[in-house]
């Protein structure tokens, strides 16, 4: 069965906010056995938001919305919704009344005429309790069995309730008549096209419906297989071999069995082996102990780190000599490498990560170009500094240099 | 003229990767006088790409692509424009291959088929030379004047290029009719439902073609004011009044004239007041350094900080008193103040924020419960901390805490 998104609001489609409803949504029905096969981004307008519901409902057993439910003029979803699938008459719902006085009872807020008229909904659609919020989720059906949810933007809420109460709706609703498998692979030290080159048998060997997909981050490749099996009946077993194959053809690249981000490999390989690490970060700001922090339960095996922004932070707190800095730069090996030394005294951890760089626009110079930075990993078996050039922007250096010290003590970590 | 955007990639229909590129798209496209009026997500589908195509070119005098093109089997982006806007047929381009073969040798990599095969372009169409990667960049002309532009879908690559290449050749071949105006004020203390009632008298009094959006984000909103001339004629003279009738009607919960980050924000009031900047991080580790260093030129106001996830880390480094951690829990008003003294004491840094909390999933007590954040905020002239209760996930948690310090810290500044 088919399923549309239309994602609502000139924020979106302006480009001030990114969308990232429309993913979750998605990763969230595929294994349920829902072909996503169109996302639509439209506007705050009623012409617009009327033409995509309606193109989407030609093509999809089920369409969900989200966005343009807010108190505010510039929302007119539920107006819009109302007319396409009724006469547009609206009705204060009760239950969503007590909802909204209950939320901004909690918030210690006063309730105003714009917030009440969060009640009211169209005649023609089933109210869904929003438990996280004040805008009420709208069921309607529509011909031939299919139906459009109409889900808040705020991610929070449009994702907590989709999980919550949507999805059992749909459950009870719709039997969908695919089944959706796949595994993803993480590889590393090579190039997409060198690896495709190598795949390209194992590609060619591939049922109908079994499908290869390269997703290439700086660092390190993901590699998708997956299968719909309404296309074509394939039992798990046929899946299940196919995984075995790809993973003993890029064995030897192989960074991790799953899809995982690499601060979570890197916290699971240090969780086997009861080792806890620290961080020092100078061009990367915080954004290393940032992305390992995300990981639930980072807090077993991390014990913080310093952000040495200043050449005085990296020597009055972790103790880099001041006439090393003086002599080779901030941005220079020995610099690297005492300040993953430094992280490791001063927080009592084994392992250490530590970059300093020139992030940029500024700072950059003849020999030591904007992207230049170092970054050095330390174990209880040996330490190692490695210089590299980023190419881009400002944000992308940072992220580029994050993971590239993830992976450097990945490397290390499995070595040993 | 309108524009549409198709966004081409199994990865971002199904969640995997989250599209950026539609929303960098757009916020150059509307300035230059373009109307973006929709984005569509499909799959790597031959059916979908040319449907997606279709309907857009019937709607805009522009389509931009993006994805597709990479040197894999699953990329088809390429193929399926050259039978849309021809007869399929390719031809090798010796500038892609030159510029392919220049990229690789600057990698150190070798040159296989498959990267050999991104040479092969469309006969029917004209290509734009991509500087920063190896996928070419193609445009199609469409009957009616039309066109339609293919790039990257590499986001480095697509918005670079855009930049660099193809806006240059869209004002060369297309005189957008339309004038485009906004300006964004950022307003914090006050709920957008009482906002827009306060504002309701100011939202009547717009002329048509301008219009006031409410962007709200944790901890603030941003109030979108923007008008679009080719609707009706407005003089600039005219926006600039309705944006300072907005500027008073919000003056006592004005956060920012414009559009930034907090960061941002923050670090023009310590530039302003000549003071320097320091971060003690528990329970967002590292996020709020992450955002402040994402700020190019933050290092003339930033000095750095210590993560101190642990309880040992937060002793040993930021001097924060062993018996107070014991007594009052690492989660508590006593902690965070010792935090921000201690960020400042051992960075020499004059200002600070500090967060200790609890991010979940786990962690949480009856008397703590998930959510719990002390946040502390210091300046020369004093230091305050507030305990908050944030809801919602891990990742939230940490996003709001760190949008709160810095909004705390940016307030007590705007006091002194």
């Amino acid at each position: 069965m088919r399923a549309s998104i239309v994602i609502i609001g000139d924020e979106i489609l302006l480009g001030q906010v990114t969308d990232t409803n429309s993913g979750e949504i998605a990763r969230r029905l595929g294994p349920l056995g829902w072909e996503v096969t169109r996302t639509i981004v439209v506007g705050d307008s009623a012409e617009a938001i009327n033409e995509a519901v309606a193109s989407a409902l030609v093509q999809s057993d089920l369409v969900i919305t989200t966005g343009g439910l807010g108190p505010t003029k510039d929302d007119i979803t539920k107006k819009v919704l109302a007319r396409c699938f009724g006469d547009g008459e609206m009705r204060l719902d009760a239950d969503v009344l007590a909802n909204v006085e209950a939320v901004f009872a909690k918030r210690g807020l006063a309730l105003n005429d714009l917030t009440r008229a969060q009640a009211m909904v169209p005649v023609c659609c089933r109210v869904v309790q929003n438990e996280l919020g004040t805008a009420p989720i709208m069921w309607f059906d529509a011909p031939g069995g299919k139906a459009l949810v109409s889900m808040p933007g705020v991610p929070f809420e449009c994702i907590g309730m989709l999980s919550k109460a949507v999805i059992p709706l749909l459950r009870e609703r719709f039997t969908p008549d695919m089944a959706y498998r796949h595994h993803t692979l993480m590889v590393t030290g090579i190039t997409e096209s060198a690896l495709a080159e190598r795949l390209a048998g194992f590609e060619r060997s591939l049922p109908t419906g079994m499908h290869l997909a390269y997703l290439p981050t700086p660092g390190y490749i993901r590699l998708r297989l997956d299968y719909q099996a309404g296309k074509r009946e394939l039992s798990d077993e046929d899946f299940d071999a196919k995984v075995a194959e790809l993973k003993g053809e890029t064995a030897e690249h192989l960074l991790y069995d799953g899809d995982a981000s690499p601060a979570r490999i890197l916290l699971e390989l240090l969780a086997a082996k009861g080792l806890a690490l620290a961080t020092a970060e100078s061009c990367t700001g915080g954004n290393i102990g940032h992305l390992i922090t995300s990981v639930p339960g980072s807090s077993d095996c991390y014990l913080g780190g310093v952000i040495s922004y200043s050449n005085d932070v990296k020597s009055a707190v972790l103790g880099v000599n001041a006439d090393d800095i003086a002599e080779h730069g901030a941005v220079s090996e020995t610099v690297a490498l005492q300040m993953a030394e430094g992280a490791c005294r001063v927080t009592g951890a084994d392992c250490a990560v530590a970059t300093t760089g020139i992030a940029g626009p500024g700072g950059g110079s003849e020999l030591k170009p904007v992207g230049t930075v170092w970054i050095a990993a330390r174990t209880p078996s040996g330490i190692v500094a490695r210089k590299f050039r980023f190419p881009g922007s400002r944000e992308r250096v940072i992220e580029r240099a994050s993971t590239e010290a993830l992976l450097m003590l990945i490397g290390l970590l499995k070595q040993s």
